[in-house]
């Protein structure tokens, strides 16, 4: 439905993004171009030599790059904002799995993945990495419904052999790894021009070494990006110590496999916990984390020291992890992650100073939006990803200057109501 | 608007309410009855005796209490989600103080009062605890749209005459005395039925010993309620401490004037640093705390340990605290009140249990109602207050238990979107 396009047009608005790591740039009522989905750059006057292109008038809106989610859990979505009293392994048994066992009835993963696409189209999100299941039909299903939303997206079926309920457990590595070439070939074969997918060990408790050294091989031989979970609580973090003695911490038990990135993009969703060792190789191997600030308090697991991720410059965004976290908004993650980053320097670490809102913001655009190469910004060259917002659904008692309107959108999380129109890699979705 | 019915009715659906704090009770398409504006209990079959009431079917819908939000500025709701990039003494002079100085203009405050009583008017809430500021006129108008709503609430004239931009620092203690008779006066002549004026010191900072003093007269002579701030922040208990050598901690400067509990009701906004002499005094006293997550986060102050004040048996609701606090939905203060007690646990304290969702409901109904007598709960006699939910604006692809989407209402804020009817002491106001 998105294909009657030239992906070729200007628009006009007020064009707020950061192209450094807090660095607001506000260029008010200036015009954007896109031409075949590729951002040409910004201009405070029309550009004359783009005046064949179609021109979008959101002339007094603010217009923002598309929002990236590095981390989600489509199957989770059902179940959002319940059973939120547990922490995370009882809630992994007594929520989460549950709920994933029923994807292996396809009608209601035809269901609920109708549901969760539905919602990821009309959200401020262009771009997400995402969870499914072990099941691969389900999880094709999903595939399907989001190429259909016009999002940009990795869908990963998921790999797990131990430690975990039986209708979860596949059968062993070899069997697994069957599957996980029967998923990757089958999503290949349709065809998909948005929609790839990504190689998903759950994390190390639910992977067998034979396991891990399978997908580790087929990531290679397809060329295929990873997602994970690491160092998120410090109950998980012992249990990796017991079942992995050999790795040199959590991390490691990753890369031992090639699955930690080096050679390919990898998406680690959480970090809460990560050693220096742990950090050192995240960033000498270029890793993303995917912070995950809504999840860190509904599981009780502590708060990501994001501060420090950054000065060190390891490669970082946000995740909505729904449904550790229970909303599928960046817009809320964006202000969830400044509230959590003043409790850690209130409460852990007083050198650590607060994330910005610019410093947010760019984390959730052009910070994750690097994991699919050039996105989540309006410099020349970039993907066009844009999410066009009219703030006048919140009424105000005065005209408010345009970087407040900006940082007010996001705490009224006026992504829910106010958006007018979505751009992915070039083409209008809304 | 709200004088046209006779607050007699019988309704029907699934009631939640918690009698108890932590102890939910659900009963499935049960019936509450409302007689002249007071709950006569639920029936699980239709209470024959009551046949001659109306009665309002609404069956498969939640109906909850009406939520008591114990602390929000009505003047800085134009700004809410702005500047949060501050912490509190710098917020105040960069962002709150110079917004509180525009409602010198009774026509500015008409236009942000008129938002500011709709969005109130479309929450969950249906009682409040208000700051207005020190113009006596504005507050007198933010009184009268809060009427027009049907809410039930407490409106107070902020009292500040030191420490503060000369625009809001009121002549001496004298004069400010006289504009606070004159409020009382003026707000008691305009014969509201559910708006109510409340004594309101900013806080220790803002106001002399000779200010204290008059207020504390002024609510023994009048017999109204107090609302003040509280121990929220580490800079300024140290300038409480410089301020008033005399008083032995923070709330002994009020307590010492008579504002501060014993015999009338006070509540004290944050607590988050409260002393143990000072949380003894506020438990002698019966002092309210308002605990206000959001703004905790937000103005990075830290956050109130409410699982001892529970513990203790310390009278506590929940605030919302707009704008330290950026939204005036009580659900999502529910939701930030588990979210940050988890934190507390993880970070700062493993023997403070996290709150589980029926503690943070009762802390958002009866716990905060009692401030108002007896409200936030479907027992025989209280006031009937009572919203009505239809949560199926948010899709679900298999049916889920009324727990579920009970909690799923507060973290999906279904507040937002699905309030389909408000009850305030009895009259249908949505």
């Amino acid at each position: 439905m998105y294909f009657n396009l030239s992906r070729s047009f200007v628009i006009k608005g007020h064009i707020c993004h950061t192209p450094e790591a807090g660095r607001l740039e506000i260029r008010e009522n200036a015009f954007a171009v896109c031409e075949e989905g590729i951002c040409r750059g910004i201009f405070d006057e029309f550009p004359e030599r783009f005046r064949n292109l179609e021109m979008i008038d959101c002339s007094g809106e603010l217009i923002l790059p598309g929002m990236t989610d590095l981390h989600i859990h489509a199957p989770q979505f059902a179940y959002r904002g319940t059973g939120m009293d547990y922490e995370l392994l009882d809630w992994l048994d007594q929520v989460a799995f549950p709920e994933e066992s029923r994807y292996a009835d396809t009608a209601y993963a035809e269901a609920a993945y109708r549901i969760f696409a539905r919602k990821m189209k009309q959200s401020a999100t262009t771009r997400a990495v995402i969870f499914g299941t072990i099941h691969t039909e389900s999880t094709l299903i999903l595939m399907n419904k989001m190429e259909e939303t016009g999002l940009v997206s990795f869908v990963g079926k998921v790999s797990m052999d131990r430690n975990s309920p039986p209708e979860l457990t596949e059968q062993n590595a070899r069997e697994a790894a069957k599957e996980e070439r029967r998923f990757i070939t089958e999503s290949i074969k349709a065809g998909y021009r948005r929609t790839k997918p990504v190689v998903t060990p759950r994390f190390v408790p639910s992977c067998t070494q034979e396991l891990m050294a399978e997908l580790g091989k087929i990531r290679r031989e397809y060329g295929l990006p990873v997602q994970s979970h690491l160092s998120e609580n410090p109950g998980e973090i012992e249990l990796v110590a017991e079942l992995e003695p050999e790795a040199a911490f959590y991390g490691d038990a990753y890369d031992r496999y090639g699955l930690f990135g080096r050679d390919g993009n990898t998406v680690m969703a959480h970090c809460v916990y990560s050693s220096p060792e742990e950090i050192q190789r995240i960033k000498a191997n270029g890793v993303w984390v995917a912070h995950c600030p809504s999840s860190n308090m509904n599981i009780a697991s502590g708060i990501a020291p994001v501060r420090r991720y950054l000065e060190q410059g390891i490669r970082i965004g946000l995740g909505t992890d729904v449904a550790g976290g229970t909303s599928e908004s960046m817009f809320r993650a964006v202000t969830d992650a400044i509230q959590v980053s003043k409790l850690y320097w209130r409460l852990v670490d007083r050198t650590a100073k607060p994330l910005t809102f610019p410093e947010s913001f760019y984390l959730a655009t052009k910070g994750g939006g690097a994991f699919f190469g050039k996105a989540g910004s309006f410099e020349e060259g970039y993907a066009f990803d844009a999410v066009v917002l009219d703030d006048s659904v919140e009424p105000s008692a005065r005209p408010l200057p345009v970087r407040d309107r900006l940082e007010r959108a996001f705490y009224l999380q006026l992504d829910r109501q106010g958006i007018t129109m979505k751009i992915a890699d070039g083409q209008i979705i809304i």
